[in-house]
């Protein structure tokens, strides 16, 4: 890929999308109420196909009030589909609100009350008709109040195997339903619980090894989540595409431990959003698309911004990431970035320790592999030169080369 | 368990272990040289076995210098088991060392240079033989230096291809050897590299179900690193015992995230660490031991210690941890815990959601769940309590009640 | 003081205070609404002097909605009036809410609109003036919404001379209304903006420096606003009392950098809350209290209990203040803590280093500072007796002593 | 200034300054020891001179060893003097070690050992002496082993007496000499210790109002230690500003909550990068340059690099540091950010609150500012239009615009 191949005007064939709760956040924060009016579903889809996006991602309780009454949910359901069909976005994904109102103060599927929990399965089981009816691929779950503000409140292997039960039977649902859906897991390490079940990407592909249909469930990261425990999000996406788990992605932006920001893709760690963006679109097996899938924008646009401001940072999302994708394209095209890699080794990774065929009988025999091996030479010498590929990817990053 | 089964002077049956890097820590940091001169491995043996521990561990570097002869090697192999022999002391684990020597500066398993992850696989091979020899039954691997600083400077999934690669090759060396061994993947999220692969608990238990031989690899989790994420440690456990893979554990403390303090068991997080002891010692399925391997320290002396400061600090891992055991077994057996446990509901999320037998088409029939769910009788009732369970916990720890 | 003397029942000699928000957080936060009902100031007053609490604080916009009517103002002081003089409950400290309103989405002093600032300064006027009324002696002003998420977005100077421009009014205000009111700045890293003006008690008290009326203004230093920038608690509060700027103190409980958890005071970093109520209780001069003021709890009652729940919570934080102050008393009289301060040359600090008289002429002629100082002794030897301290004070904490 | 004004090559009027530390790093740290020899200061002096870098700073450890003879000393101070007169670099700071050697376990000016204390004034004295010999205009403090790892082991107030004690002779002792000498403490929050005292640029400051001669002294924020606590350091660079305080700076590179990673400037937190750049460069009262002083890179070139890597890695400080002038440029001149910048309001915020005159009583009578003035307009309305604005510093930042 060159860097004309790489437009900065979205298109749908860039498969970005948004949550209706993102552009239709109130900016109702711990500290403070709304500062702007709900947004209504019919307006989002206009207003997110006109900016290029492909898809629309929602949870049942974003587009229609909790405790609704079927005719009522049903009307929103209907204009939904109307705006779809009116303006040609689809919704790629759905997922269910099991952590806003009351009874879910303890969560749903792990809420130490059973008959929370069954609540909670029979709220998702409907959503995943209408997920299906709309054609989403992807049922993501986040649970957010799946966790504990206390150790002596929650038993954690109870509820690791509360979660069990719940997905397992989720997975034999959509597996007799016949529909084609897959879950995607989407970890966060605390906030609003103080500490969540399933912290990292890590915690859940380990949790989802232990399922009954592993191979139907996946992981949706979010950039903000992982660098909430200070850990990095392209090498967290790395271990995901290694274990091919990476369902889904929300991209946002986050400036460091703290509380969930939520900022514009790019807005936060921007050399990490550089890393990862490399990776999903170059970082495949012969160089292209190592991800596929949606490009799901999971940010809020800062209550400070009026309408029009919600508008704007919506676009700033597919924007950044197009600029991001651009920079990346002429990162890998540069034959001084070729020559650095190379010098650093980093291709050499891929080759296997062994030799082809080689055993461990063999590298024990290998006087040179130990024996002979010269030790010292990494001592003043045989340098990485790390510090001059990172110079290089900052400068492609900067648009100084 | 009752409070007066509980003993504060620490004997074999608690089966405390130290590493021998920590007793030998000699105060070296990135500011400062060492404060205290070199341990001999004997001295090491002596004094733990007179202070109650079990075991000793070591790093292969520890007890013998990186680049030793043969003979040198050997002596120092010799010394350490005539010290076993006349102590009692066990070596339940070994590790090897490949983070301190300049080859080892980008990684041992994950350098970029093939020859180096050559010679790693060579001194871990040849460092399981001796493990064996000395009958350990835990091989541990902290990848300290598998991981890097920028993010093009590491293949993430190469480097998960070449980890797999060793881990699966001394799987095959130890089975054909017939070692009563299993390994123990240490993670960590940083420090000395800026990220480290596999940084967590989550993360290393999700490598390993790639792994040929799964069953042979669980983790070793050390407070502190995970707390460096901002992780729960106590929760991490919990999923590591839920997922069979609680292989060997590290303790100590740990202030936040901030550098590996490496501080006495429990002069770091006190409510976790009671809520880990706890866990591992009452958490079993019927209230025993959820844990029986060896309770390992592995923490620093701090460098402002004397000499006797150091066994002052090895006695102090000890008894804190028979002290914390002496709490939890005081809070389980009190029957106003269990009234709160019981008010709080964490016994019910031990059953499950479903009815035995109950099919989802059950659950879609019972309008109880979902149509005649009163769901707001949470708003302002149904309260779960889990203060006055925290505040008892607390009164506990503290000896108050 | 002994341990005798240090009863776990709160009494108005206690001076433990609450904010109105606290017992009345109605459960909101990020991710779901309100868990409870509102909380009326009568019942607030009544249960607090129930409890054994001796004083109540509020927001102006927590005793009467933003926007009331004079009238609708006036009943709720009346109500509040009537119920302080029928418990004897008195009002120490008032602030004002400058962050939940939509017109402080940029902040109140230092909103880049000026007639937000204007507005604000109204705001805090007409407070200032209920404040005297109700014989309130602090005046907090905690500045939430006063920062930025992008650096472009705020001039940090001019904010800063804003702030200036307007504690400066403030200060002229009170003085010549005689008020007997002294104001303390809140310090807090984040949340709800991405960085706050003023982030820790130091850059607080640094700006106090540059006020017209300094000694008019001190620091509300907040347990888990300071440790959500991993700074020690304790610490910082030794700091505001060797500057004389401890006006009043938050007590609460956090557990690590993550979002503003406002847990119950000892239910976060237990260790650091233990030091704290040491030095507040023991740290004065003779030995005495340090700090004479409210012991202030601003806390959230978690979003998991219901009413009753709420009251609990309450009662958890003046209990554990005392414990804690009991444990304290216990470790400052034991012997064998004295000796180990002792040893650690703990006492010593507070000798000057240079002697009485001694000028830097007669440092420098002292061999025996320097030329014939022996240096090597510190190696191996004179070891400060840290670890053997710390584990004494674990102890006292732990009840074990 | 436009773009062309800025070069990408450094010259002598950049004020460019490295610390003999930084490209001397040999590589060791907590885990390993160096992979790289030691650097000759002569061979330091000329490399830097090379590059384009104007000034040589050093502890006196770094120059000769820790209890050198007074002629290993003086041949040291010799051949660094030879290679600046050859080179035409000059030392435009000095700092003094005192974290090394293990006499400094607990601290220098306050260790709880009063004799360490002493030791520590004479060695500080003594080097004061040579930073007036070699024309240092700043003597930089950066007490990294003042603090502690437990509450008990240290007297918060004590310690900053014994801090201010030291402080103050200092001052007297550089005034009755007649040096051209100012002071500037480095803040840090931990590591090595585990809490350091006065642990970011606000708690130095504040201390700082206490000596006797507070004109003397100022801070040396140093970009890493501010963002360990997760602060925004261009936010506390601008508080220095406006307080009078930069007397001098540390530019690095961090990557979030960690251990000290001394990267690279530009390597770590890149957005913030670029704003501290553009506030040094362009904060000045008229647009030019708001501190004057040298750009010191207090960094160390990873442990995986070689001897040509560590030069490379110097560069990069410098290139980057150029880069992002010229970016800032950029961003300044481009009439859609100025627009922007007036639209987000940010320039009104340097406008007084008050009207010129206007009183309280003024501000009191004013209906418009209270009784008037429309709240409402702040829902829904009213935007500041912050994320256009942070959209546009990105592009500029990307060189995209």
């Amino acid at each position: 890929m060159t860097l004309s191949d790489v437009s900065l005007t979205p298109t749908r064939d860039d498969k970005f999308s948004f949550g209706l709760w993102t552009v239709g956040y109130n900016g109702s924060d711990p500290f403070g109420g709304p500062t702007r009016p709900k947004l209504d579903v019919v307006d989002a889809v206009t207003n997110l196909a006109e900016l290029g996006a492909y898809g629309l991602t929602f949870h049942d309780d974003d587009l229609f009030d909790f405790g609704s009454t079927d005719a009522a949910r049903q009307s929103q359901i209907d204009r939904l589909k109307q705006a779809l069909a009116d303006t040609g976005l689809i919704v790629p994904m759905v997922t269910t609100n099991l952590f806003s109102a009351p009874v879910f103060k303890d969560g749903g599927f792990t809420s130490n009350d059973r008959a929370v929990r069954r609540f909670a399965l029979r709220k998702v089981l409907r959503n995943i008709d209408l997920a299906a009816e709309l054609g989403a691929k992807t049922f993501v779950m986040w649970g957010g109040r799946e966790g504990a503000e206390y150790d002596a409140a929650k038993d954690i292997r109870s509820a690791l195997e509360r979660y069990r039960e719940a997905v397992n039977l989720l997975g034999d649902y959509v597996t007799d339903k016949g529909y084609d859906i897959r879950f995607a897991i989407e970890p966060k390490p605390n906030e609003p619980r103080g500490d969540i079940l399933l912290p990292t990407v890590g915690h859940a592909m380990a949790f989802i090894e232990t399922l009954e249909r592993p191979e139907m469930v996946g992981v949706n990261p979010e950039v903000g989540h992982e660098q909430m425990a200070g850990l990095n999000f392209a090498a967290g996406i790395a271990q995901a595409l290694y274990q091919g788990k990476l369902f889904h992605i929300d991209l946002n932006g986050q400036r460091g431990i703290k509380y969930d920001q939520d900022l514009v893709f790019g807005h936060g760690d921007l050399q990490n959003a550089f890393a990862l963006v490399d990776l999903l679109e170059n970082g495949g097996p012969s160089g292209g698309q190592a991800y596929t899938g949606p490009r799901h924008f999971d940010y809020k646009p800062s209550r400070t911004e009026d309408v029009a401001g919600v508008w704007t940072s919506a676009a700033a999302n597919m924007r950044t990431y197009l600029l991001l994708k651009q920079r990346a394209a002429a990162f890998r095209a540069d034959p001084e970035v070729q020559a650095a890699l190379a010098a650093s080794k980093v291709p050499d990774l891929s080759n296997n320790t062994l030799a082809s065929g080689e055993s461990y009988d063999d590298l024990l025999a290998d006087r040179s592999a130990y024996e002979d091996f010269d030790t010292d030479a990494y001592f003043g010498g045989k340098g990485f030169g790390f510090v001059h590929l990172q110079q290089l990817a900052l400068e492609h990053l900067l648009g100084a080369r």
